[in-house]
């Protein structure tokens, strides 16, 4: 009963360099970064579970339109834009999970109703939906997800005629610019009790098909906790870690390997191809990392000293 | 170039004992899975690829009105079915799956079309219908997937108000007989090349939620691959397989424990709670266990000497 809890969250990997987002995006960002680790962290301190604490923490990364999730989600093809979360308790083992869903403000927040409310893991579709109204949720229209700012991006990637990754961005034909990478957002924790928790949330990439889902839906790829090991969220090319099993692959790495968290997270980024992008991971005693093979990665952390938001390496 | 081939087939786990399956349809499904069996080998005899192999075997599954998959899945609450998929290349490394489809007469061939011709690895909903005509598969009306067994089924479950797994049976207010069981599908193979493959395909649980996802369509719990490892497909409670990313746990147990092919599945199996399921897995040296924790399991396989068909321990 007496863990000094951790909390940490990102909100996307595949930044290039510094030089491309300008010096106002970074401070802003940063400043949000914290200011939802200082809140999130205070939640921990007043002895809230890891599972309330992660989605709380995702829900403002969500409620935010720097981040790519909830509330300014990059846009599909189709011009709407579909969302994939999921979120899983080390306390129970159990998780949630949704894909496709258009029409729901907060979708990590209906995922944990998925696994409290439903014998299922995972819904997609207009299901999610229904279910999120009988579960009291209000729909809302998925113009109201967009932003100005995703909707310039989706033309420009149009134009081009390129599927992207959110952070990729298209002008005069040129690819879009990294910087445009808002990537998938996440929150990790480990609360007083000892409980780890994981959640994932994104809304894919810009100029997706509609259909197509990535890593952040998935228990085991996106998301993963084991209350033995660690939790995990993570971010980056979907396609690879979802082949590579990647959040599941540093709890095993641990509790079969004997690794260390930092070792095993570190060992997976590394077998995967280059910039795949990044992860955050706390184990039970409170170890905890937050690496990437991008050239930036959206953080933020606390172990109980001050809240700090970084970007680059 | 010189390995001797080993296939296995599944036809879904749940069967709790011979005294409630007429001897007359036990006859018919052992000699089904025999001549899937003989079939598929001697492709692999012939050289064929593990994953066109693994891709036959189940397309001969999903057609088969016996298993749930393709033509005679179980049916969801609003009296059509979906149907989950996925399949991994050793090979490659790559995989695909599709969720929720409901006019493809074969998942599994279109979820390998996904991994080839698409940069993903998971398609959802109508999108898969609109990727599958892109490449030249037809659309089928959903009636035509569906039996008058599982017709009959769903209205003996609706009349129970029950979520049932597709192996759960109501009559008269008592549950569907075990034997009703006849879930997922799937195959795991070796070829002459040392290459591995697997791929599993489900109607998944009778009167479900329409849009439920289980751990078939999900690579690392229903379906995973390594060349170094070894190929799983499981069959069983898709959500305890979903949250213990059975087929991954499999292979990793084996990567980073040492432990041998059937040691890691056995104990896998045991960690999860009693009756869950079952799986079909071959390794890099051609060893290979079909173990299972329910009743019976309907499963086949062939390592060079006569095709074996069996459902009972």
């Amino acid at each position: 009963m007496t863990n000094k809890p951790v909390l940490l969250i990102h909100g996307g990997a595949g930044l290039s360099s510094p030089k491309n987002l300008p010096q106002e995006r970074q401070e802003e960002a940063i400043s949000v970064l914290k200011k939802i680790v200082k809140d999130c962290y205070e939640m921990l301190r007043n002895k809230s579970p890891a599972l309330d604490v992660v989605e709380a923490a995702v829900n403002m990364l969500e409620d935010c339109p720097l981040f790519n999730a909830g509330y300014g989600s990059v846009i599909a093809s189709d011009g709407k834009c579909y969302a994939d979360a999921s979120i899983m308790d080390g306390k129970t083992g159990l998780a949630g999970a949704l894909c496709g869903s258009t029409q729901i403000k907060n979708p990590i927040s209906v995922a944990r109703k998925i696994m409290e409310r439903t014998p299922h893991v995972m819904l997609i579709g207009e299901d999610v939906h229904q279910f999120a109204v009988s579960e009291g949720f209000e729909l809302i229209q998925n113009e109201e997800l967009l932003t100005e700012y995703r909707i310039s991006q989706l033309q420009r990637a149009q134009k081009s005629n390129k599927l992207l990754l959110d952070h990729e961005s298209v002008e005069e034909g040129k690819s879009l610019q990294p910087e445009e990478k808002m990537g998938t957002v996440g929150s990790v924790a480990l609360d007083v009790f000892g409980n780890l928790a994981a959640a994932t949330s994104t809304g894919g990439l810009v100029n997706k098909r509609i259909g197509r889902v990535g890593d952040s839906a998935i228990i085991g790829s996106g998301t993963f906790v084991n209350n033995q090991t660690c939790a995990v969220s993570s971010t980056g090319h979907g396609e690879v870690f979802m082949r590579h099993c990647v959040a599941v692959r540093i709890s095993h790495l641990m509790e079969f390997g004997g690794l260390s968290l930092q070792t095993a997270a570190q060992q997976v980024l590394e077998e995967l191809p280059e910039k795949s992008g990044g992860l955050i991971a706390v184990d039970r005693e409170g170890n905890f990392c937050l690496p990437f093979t991008s050239g930036g990665m959206f953080r933020g952390f606390c172990n109980g000293g001050e809240p700090v938001g970084l970007i680059w390496k």
